[in-house]
C-alpha cells in the first residue's frame, strides 16, 4: 500500500501479543487455565464488581475527559497534586501517547532485550530507533541502560521495577541513584504495573514534580481491572500536561472510571489479592521444584521458572502444555528464554497446572 | 518543554471538545438536561446492559485483541467479510489511528469549515495540513471538498453523512458519485456516525474492498453506549490489516466489546430508539418554532435551530442556558453558528428545554 505515511509503510505487520482467545480459537477449544497474561483472576474488588454493574445504567454518557473524580481519589491515595497524574487506557495506552509525545524520527531510545514488547512496538511506530542492553542476573541492568543511553543520546530509557516477564526488582535506591545518574534530557519511563506486589524498598520516594522521570501504573494487574483498560502516570505537570495535545481525550471507559475509583478505595480487597497472589508464588514454585524446575524470585503477580534447558525447551513446552489446555507465556530471547513465565492465579487453575506440566514434559521426553 | 518531539511541541495545548462534567465542576451544580453531546439518553438495549452487568464478572480479563465475535456478528449483520472490518475505540480512536497511518508532515488534508473539530485535531497532531472548504446551505459541499482535494493533492477528504453539527445529508447518489471523482491516492473517510438515523436513501452501497473509501461507525449514538468507546470501521482488507501496524491492540474495553455484540443483535430496540429520536427530533422543532426559530432538517439524534440571529447571540444563548442547566452546544463557525444544536433526549429533559429556553433568550434582551 503505496498510500501509508512514511513510517507506517515501514513497520511490519507484526503485533506484540497473541491473545488467548485467538490461540483458542486457532486450537477450536478453550483453555482450561488462564495463566498467561498476568491477569488477576483473583478478580477485582467486589465494591468495584457492584459499581460497575451499576455503572452500566450510565453507560449511554461518554466519560468524563480529565477523569477528574480518580484523579482527585488517586490524589489523596498518593499524597500528589493531581496536576501530576493522566489518567489513560492502561499502561499500553499511555506508552503509546508518551512515545508519541517524546520520540521523533530516528531518535534514540534505550531498553532491556527481553523487556515489554509492547514498549518497543511503540517506539518503533514513532519512528523511534531502539537500543537495547541485556539483562544481568535475570533483571534488567541499570548500569547497563545508563551507558548505553549516555551512548546514544537517547530520549527515553524504559526500566519495568518489578520487571515482566523476570519478576525480579530492584531496591528503590538502586532507582533513584540512575535518576541522578540519568544523560541530561533523557527521560526515564518507570513501569510500575506490578507495584502493588513489591515490597516497600522496592518503591522510590520521587517528587512528583521531577522532571526526569514519568511513572506507570495500572489497575490491569493487583486491581483486576484488565479488561477495563485504565491505568495512570505520574509525572511532572508540563509533561502530564503536554499529553492534552496527542491524547483521544474520551478515550478512557466511563465504567472503567468508576471502577477503577472504587477498587483504589477498597484497599482491604488489594491486601487480600497481594496475599492470595503470593501464597500462589509459593505454590507455583512448589509445582516448578516438584518438576526439576527452579522458581526465580519474584515481586509480581508472576513467575518464572528456569526449566534448566533451552530457550527451544520453554518453546516446546508452553505449546506443549497449551495443547493440553494450560495457557502460559515465556520469555522472548536468551538467556531469559530457559524460562516459563506462570501468572498467579486462584487454586482450581494451579491445580490443573500441577497436574498437566508433569505431562507436558513426559510429552516432550 | 524542549524534550517533545517536533510536531507535539509545535502544538496547541487546546482540546476539542470541554465536556458537561468539566462544565458542571466550574458551575459548581450539575445540569438537569443533559443535550449537548449527542449521547442517548434513550440508552442502550436492555438487553446488551444486561449482557454488560454480566461481563463485569470477566473484567479480570483483558479484552479479545482482533474484537473476533463482534467482528463476526457485524459481519453477519452488514453482509461484509470480517477482513474489512475493524473494531476500535470508538470513531475519535478509529480516526486517530486512520489519520497516522496515511498522514505524514506536510501532508493535505480537506475537511469542511465547521465539520467534526476532533478529526482536525488529529490531523494537526500528526503534522497534517488542514484544508477547509465552507458548507453550502448548511450542507457539507462534495463538490468543493473534491476541488479542493484536487488543488492540493490531498491524501484524504473528511465527509460526514449524516452531517454533523448540522444534521443535514446527502443521497447516497451524491456519496457514490464522490468516490468516482476522488483524485488518485485519495482516500475518503465517510463518517457515519448518525447512519441509523439516516433515511436509506441516504446510505450508499459501496463494495467493502472499495479502496477509495472507509467507512466510520459507532455505537455511541443510535446504540447508546458512547462511554463504552467501540466502534467500527469498513474498509478494504489492505487498509484494516495496516492499522494493525500502529493501533493498540488490546485497547479495547471487553465490557464493550459484549455491549456492542448484544446491542447489534437487539435490532428491536434500535428501531424503538430511532423512532423515539425522530419524535424527539419533532418537539425540539416545535420548542424552537414556539420561539421563533427555525428547525433545520435533521437525519441525526439532533437538531440545529436557527435563532435567525449571529453566533454572538448563539453563543450567548448556550451559555445562558447553560447557566439554567441546561447543557447544549453549537456549530463553531460562521454562518453555521447562527445556530444552537439540541440533541434529542426523553420528554423529561426536553420539558427542561422547553421550560428554559425562553428564560435563556429573555435574560438575552
Amino acid at each position: 500500500m503505496t498510500r501509508f505515511a512514511p513510517i507506517p509503510a515501514s513497520l511490519p505487520q507484526t503485533v506484540p501479543f497473541t491473545g488467548p482467545e485467538e490461540l483458542e480459537r486457532r486450537m477450536g477449544r478453550p483453555f482450561d487455565a488462564r495463566l498467561g497474561a498476568n491477569e488477576s483472576a483473583f478478580g477485582p474488588s467486589p465494591l468495584a464488581a457492584r459499581a460497575m454493574r451499576e455503572a452500566v445504567a450510565e453507560i449511554w454518557k461518554y466519560g468524563d475527559a480529565p477523569s477528574h473524580d480518580l484523579r482527585q481519589a488517586l490524589s489523596t491515595h498518593l499524597g500528589i497534586d493531581a496536576a501530576h497524574l493522566l489518567v489513560g487506557e492502561g499502561i499500553d495506552g499511555l506508552l503509546g501517547n508518551l512515545v508519541r509525545l517524546i520520540v521523533g524520527p530516528g531518535d534514540a531510545v534505550v531498553t532491556s532485550e527481553g523487556a515489554y514488547p509492547t514498549f518497543n512496538y511503540h517506539v518503533a511506530g514513532f519512528g523511534g530507533v531502539l537500543h537495547k542492553v541485556p539483562y544481568r542476573d535475570d533483571a534488567e541492568d541499570p548500569e547497563a541502560l545508563l551507558d548505553r543511553a549516555r551512548q546514544v543520546g537517547a530520549k527515553l530509557v524504559y526500566l519495568a521495577n518489578p520487571d515482566n516477564p523476570m519478576g525480579s526488582w530492584h531496591d528503590a535506591s538502586v532507582v533513584t541513584a540512575m535518576l541522578d545518574r540519568l544523560p541530561p534530557d533523557c527521560l526515564l519511563i518507570l513501569d510500575e504495573a506490578y507495584v502493588e506486589f513489591a515490597p516497600q524498598s522496592a518503591v522510590p520516594r520521587i517528587a512528583a514534580e521531577d522532571p526526569r522521570v514519568i511513572r506507570m501504573r495500572t489497575f490491569s494487574k493487583a486491581y483486576g481491572l484488565a479488561g477495563a483498560r485504565i491505568g495512570y502516570a505520574i509525572g511532572d505537570r508540563d509533561l502530564i500536561a503536554g499529553f492534552d495535545r496527542i491524547r483521544n481525550h474520551f478515550g478512557v471507559n466511563r465504567i472503567a472510571q468508576i471502577g477503577a475509583l472504587v477498587a483504589l478505595l477498597d484497599q482491604g480487597w488489594l491486601a487480600h489479592v497481594v496475599a492470595s497472589v503470593a501464597a500462589a508464588r509459593d505454590r507455583i514454585a512448589q509445582i516448578g521444584a516438584d518438576n526439576g524446575m527452579r522458581a526465580l524470585p519474584s515481586a509480581t503477580n508472576f513467575v518464572a521458572l528456569d526449566t534448566g534447558r533451552d530457550g527451544a525447551f520453554s518453546r516446546a513446552l508452553v505449546g506443549a502444555l497449551q495443547e493440553r489446555g494450560v495457557f502460559i507465556r515465556m520469555p522472548g530471547v536468551a538467556p531469559l528464554d530457559r524460562c516459563i513465565r506462570i501468572s498467579c492465579a486462584p487454586e482450581t487453575e494451579l491445580a490443573i497446572f500441577e497436574e498437566r506440566l508433569p505431562q507436558a514434559i513426559a510429552s516432550l521426553e
